[in-house]
């Protein structure tokens, strides 16, 4: 239901609103599907590391690596062809990277933004502190930036990238500290697929949808453990699947309420750890572990591949330990993500602690 | 950890406990397992309704249904050959009849029982009073029985009978009221595959795994729907699937929430939905539904199928419209359940209300 009408002309097209997306990676550029079917002018804008993807899609207005062709009212932009203007006519900026590219987005991108933009992040993860308090990206770019005035807000939720493109139905939410804005950005982006909640617990989203990457790595142990039993595609074993299911729910649930959210929005957690698990990069590395292999050898297979599911480990483990030093939290409550800090440092091979899951 | 040792000597066997199962239905049978592993003798004594399963097994010990050999010292029972002697000697009965079968267990089997025998029953389901209060199976088993002094108690949690049959890692909850007898329970059926926590909160575990038919068959809806699209057989679409998971465990903490249960126990009901998702009857009926076949078309082609889902829906829908005209609860909280209502009752084919989903 949108709010808007076709009010401007560029290049010969009507168009409702302009939106500029930085980053061209698979789920900063599926953002461009339901943001065209809603009749707004997109510039996808990739960061220095997509280069190729620009050039391609410059060319052919194929999108490599989502394997898509762009929809209608795309332009492709290398990032060093990024102008003032063009983000001084966006409605709003789509902030389309990694968790490892969130100090270049802010470092690099934030200084150049419009005064109150609202700024839309597809990027999960989260950032410890000194002190080993776990903070949503959108409060590290702001502390980062020294800037509280930025108007930041994130996507959670479950949503394969190129499902998204493929314009399957769609349930996220949109977070962020002002329901107005959460409204006018819901408003410029719902489509009759891609559905959107919004809510202001920042945290308690970012929490449940940064921490699916590594649980949905401890689930995909038990394919792998499977396969070392009955060979490599066998069939899957779903008990162990969904005790570990249930186990990550019960973990990441304490850790959306040790960082001060909302332990309803579990639920997005819950729906994103179910999709995690079915595909992609981080059910091939739990995979690869369950069958027994070590860190070192299943990293050696997916060569280059960005893991989310060991940075968002290595944080949340360091923060828990800082906090249990502390007295704060007590260890013992995340066996399971204990096990996988410890595969991935290489410190044993699977060896699912079941007997300590409560 | 076994804290017993073999004591007994029946039939030439040392053997540790007795254990009566009553229902040989699938997952009754299953318990044979982890029960027979923990060398305990079992008498696994059939409803009158599983009598070609007991005839089966007393000639070849195969269990029909099952699909697999009964394990080590199980005897397979006529209902009508259980005697008072044979549960006496039992260290404790477990309850193995579905949920259409557990108003016979409470009139027929229950005074039978010897006094404070432990029951531990595998029924999912939740009993609506006339109040529209959502009850568990235990509540209502002393109820019925008018003996507040039955020492019920019952599992819950991810489980798929075979796979526990084939000793693959299961993670589940036994909840009652007194934790030493839970702890009893325990230690007589825990074994090195099939691992037990313990819980207090009768009322959240069981409406957790309850409700979990009803959304499994709401999750399903998305794989017919896929079906309808691009034909049967065809890839699965991950995010609607995984939209509706989201859904479900938000409706379902919001019952569990409703029925006064602990929230956490959420942990379970989402492990417990993940694995039904996979496989089974529920998954067959949200699929043909979700294909657009009303609901007589698909029980059609189901004939004979019992179907849990169903009846929990009734159950859950009658109790939140009671409880809706009351003023205690808004039945817009439960948009998914609505649907999946109207569907059962062949009011609509599938319209999944994406919109109102909150």
């Amino acid at each position: 239901m949108l709010l808007f009408i076709k009010k401007n002309l560029y290049r010969g097209v009507f168009y409702i609103s302009k939106i500029t997306i930085i980053g061209a990676g698979m789920m900063g550029s599926a953002m461009c599907f339901p943001a065209s079917d809603n009749e707004h002018i997109i510039n996808l804008v990739g960061t220095p590391l997509d280069d190729e993807i620009i050039d391609e899609a410059k060319k052919t207005n194929f999108h490599k690596t989502l394997k898509r062709e762009l929809p209608l009212n795309v332009t492709p932009y290398k990032y060093s062809e990024l102008t003032e203007n063009m983000l001084e006519e966006s409605e709003i900026v789509i902030c389309g990277v990694s968790s490892f590219g969130i100090d270049w987005f802010a470092d690099e991108v934030v200084k150049r933004l419009p005064p109150n933009i609202p700024v839309l992040s597809i990027t999960k993860g989260l950032h410890c502190t000194q002190s080993g308090k776990m903070i949503s990206f959108i409060q590290y770019i702001k502390e980062k930036c020294n800037n509280n005035n930025l108007n930041l807000n994130a996507v959670g939720g479950p949503c394969i990238s190129f499902e998204l493109a493929d314009r399957h139905n769609t349930l996220v939410a949109f977070c962020g500290e002002d329901l107005k804005t959460l409204n006018f950005i819901k408003n410029i982006l719902e489509t009759s697929y891609y559905h959107i909640n919004i809510t202001t617990d920042i945290i308690g989203v970012e929490t449940a949808v940064a921490m699916k990457n590594a649980y949905a790595l401890g689930v995909s142990l038990a394919i792998g453990l499977a396969e070392q039993k009955n060979g490599e595609g066998c069939k899957e074993e779903y008990n162990p699947q969904a005790g570990l299911f249930a186990q990550s729910v019960r973990e990441m649930r304490k850790i959306i309420k040790l960082n001060g959210g909302n332990i309803e929005n579990i639920d997005y957690g819950a729906g994103d750890l179910y999709v995690t698990v079915f595909g992609g990069r981080t059910r091939m590395i739990g995979t690869l572990l369950g069958r027994g292999l070590t860190y070192d050898e299943a990293s050696e297979i997916l060569k280059g591949v960005t893991l989310e599911s060991v940075a968002i480990t290595k944080v949340t483990i360091s923060a828990i330990k800082m906090l249990s030093e502390k007295g704060i939290v007590n260890i013992a409550d995340f066996p399971l993500l204990t096990h996988i800090d410890e595969l991935i440092n290489n410190k044993t091979t699977v060896n699912i602690p079941w007997k300590k899951f409560i």
